[in-house]
């Protein structure tokens, strides 16, 4: 390794990025069946329109799902989901109700033709706009045409991630982390007086 | 608003998702320059080949650098880089010398034509595999070639993301809050007995 990575190791080709979140993308099968499946390879990807991805594998359930009905949602647990979260991304829809293993209440999205998770305070709604083969995974660019957030995690009006307390996703250890504490104000806090 | 959401409140169409990475997307301009800029728009989008995608505006100064070296580094930045990062994010590379000014440290990736940022215990060397129009933002998708560790974030030899403590971005608050406590493992908590 070179000198000037300043003592840094190299671990290889691989997506060790952090953090990375822990959502749950929801949508219907052909049949009307609602199915859920837990990811951490996604982001918000465009402002305007605003758009959110999510990268899926071609042999997960969900895949066939978001190609058939061209809709999904992306419902962001908080820490008290936990286990039901983990469960989501041990077992497959191709033979279980996954809503149902998983306690999760099934709702039907408002503007989309997607299921959404009851249970979770912050529910984006997405149309598929883009579709994007990059390898072993599938980027689905969905369109966020609502948001829905539990009047508990707003702050004068506003989404505070304080209140939601999402997880994030480890690739190294393969473990949930949870939302930590205020740092700073974006914009500011680094502003050269 | 219809009655399943559970009393759920629509915020409108906007890009409300929780958490997003805080990470430093860095590349030399056409000048050979380096530049550097703060992002919370991307994520992890394929496994294999491993990529990870970074959205920035056209009207960025580091958008016409990753056009012209085809290669970009992610460096992830943990908490005690708060104020240099912010920083990263408010001023711009057309008009100053964006690295001095936050007091990083320019270093040369190994394996592609892209500047890193010392300073970052975590870096993902990226080659430019694929650029998509997604409106206001434009999506690059970077292949990552190679990753570098600061030994103290590992654990076992693998990246610890409680070492790192990488910062969150809240873009309903427009916040930075920290990481916070190891929830459990994946595919592993959920399970059922």
């Amino acid at each position: 390794m070179s000198e000037n990575t300043g003592g840094k190791r190299s671990l290889g080709a691989k997506t060790l990025a952090v953090p990375t979140p822990v959502w749950l993308v929801a949508a219907y099968d052909s049949g009307g069946k609602p199915n859920v499946m837990t990811i951490a390879w996604g982001g918000i990807c465009c402002s305007d329109p605003p758009c959110v991805a999510v990268s899926l594998r071609k042999a997960t359930y969900t895949y066939g799902c978001i190609t058939a009905r061209r809709a999904f949602t992306v419902n962001v647990p908080g820490e008290e989901l936990l286990k039901q979260t983990d469960l989501c991304g041990i077992i497959t829809g191709k033979t279980s109700d996954k809503f149902k293993e998983a306690g999760f209440t099934a709702v039907k999205a408002e503007k989309v033709d997607a299921p959404a998770v009851q249970e979770c305070k912050l529910i984006l709604e997405c149309r598929l706009a883009h579709t994007f083969e990059l390898g072993l995974h599938t980027q689905f660019v969905g369109e966020i045409v609502d948001v829905k957030a539990a009047p508990e995690i707003l702050t004068d009006g506003s989404l505070d991630m304080g209140k939601v307390k999402p997880m994030l996703f480890d690739p190294g250890t393969c473990s949930y982390f949870g939302t930590g504490e205020l740092l700073g104000k974006a914009f500011s806090v680094g502003k050269k007086s």
